[in-house]
């Protein structure tokens, strides 16, 4: 399954933007949900110490899971809230990752999902630098 | 079962807010994801002047659940993440109002659909007005 | 904003089941996410024995919306998905009310999702024994 | 981001079953979900006679993501629920497979739907095939 083929024949409707940068971005929201789910699920097995990693994971997945699929919906493509909500899940990255690293005894999920947001942050900067409406 | 009973119940960590408002604003995006869900399915029914409505509304869903489920963890709570969540969603509410209003033949899923957007607007304006950190 | 009168101009499609019974059953599983959504948000700042009903209750959600949603588009109406998702909601919801249950210090959280549980449950054996296709 | 090397790392729980094969199984169910998530996008564009595969897709994603995140929470692991779940996921995916095959003038995104939906059921074939609890 060539998932970045599928995406390169949307019609992305009236937005103007970089095609291989929304492409980039869509795998790394993707990839950043189920690092998030994971780590989630990871902290729900640990103690209180690790309650608002596993919420802010918790949140960190619906909004990439939201952002991205936005991205695939062209019909509905709107500027102003594609930046709005572009803008809630790079804070989101930034506060998850913050959070991830934050634990002295980083477990593995912890790492991983602090790189998967850091990833999606930059890759939602680039996409955002080249969105025109 | 007395969904607002269970609300006041819960513990809302370091955030300072109004909790009847923010009580309000929960209700008000359950029933504003509900009516976007509604809508979204009678959309798919009808020809591709209703692609926007149904791409919009389907965005509405998730971003509300999104927003509601967030105040639902408490341990996760964050004044930036929260603003800017609440605000991607308020943007996407008023888009999604001002397009289910646009069709001259509005049908009364669209109506419903304006009218849960309008309302789930005003309670997150309100419940932003009462939040500190 | 009524969501009852919403519900019932809703087209259903060439399945055959019971309105009403649709609709107690939408509105239930929509109290039974938004209960199980709350009950998680509170699993997660408890210990490690509140893990098994954080994890059961984050289950539940994703399911119960995803079989609200799918009762939401009448052009996807399939008997035989339908039972077989119907069906996995409530094994999910027999499995969560009994966690909840089973607490020995069970708090508000759990006693308020144990009844939701059940009572979708209840509302979905209704709805699927007025089904026909 | 290595995906993988993430889900290898995983706690399971008491459940048994072939680590290899679930781990397939995610990244086979989250392919569905993103080409699905692609599919109803492009449905939503064209006129009714997409209606049924919209649907059927949008549905398609919800239960693919909802599999995929249980699968990711080993505390609330459940044989019954699991076994259930899985097979919704199934029948879903031979129903939209069969939409999606069914359209004489398929665009790429449904044969990429249709792929992914077979692939879909054949990882969960061959994970259920290894469950034991």
């Amino acid at each position: 399954m060539d998932t970045m083929a599928m995406m390169k024949s949307m019609d992305m409707g009236e937005m103007t933007m970089d095609m291989d940068a929304m492409q980039e971005c869509m795998q790394s929201l993707n990839a950043c949900a189920m690092a998030a789910a994971m780590c989630a699920g990871s902290d729900m097995m640990h103690g209180p110490e690790m309650a608002t990693c596993c919420a802010m994971c918790s949140n960190m997945v619906e909004m990439a899971q939201a952002t991205m699929h936005m991205m695939m919906r062209p019909a509905g493509m709107n500027m102003d809230v594609m930046n709005a909500m572009m803008t809630a899940c790079m804070t989101m990255g930034k506060a998850c990752a913050a959070e991830c690293r934050a634990h002295a005894d980083m477990d593995e999920m912890c790492r991983y999902c602090a790189m998967a947001c850091d990833d999606m942050v930059m890759k939602c900067e680039a996409m955002m630098a080249s969105m025109s409406a």
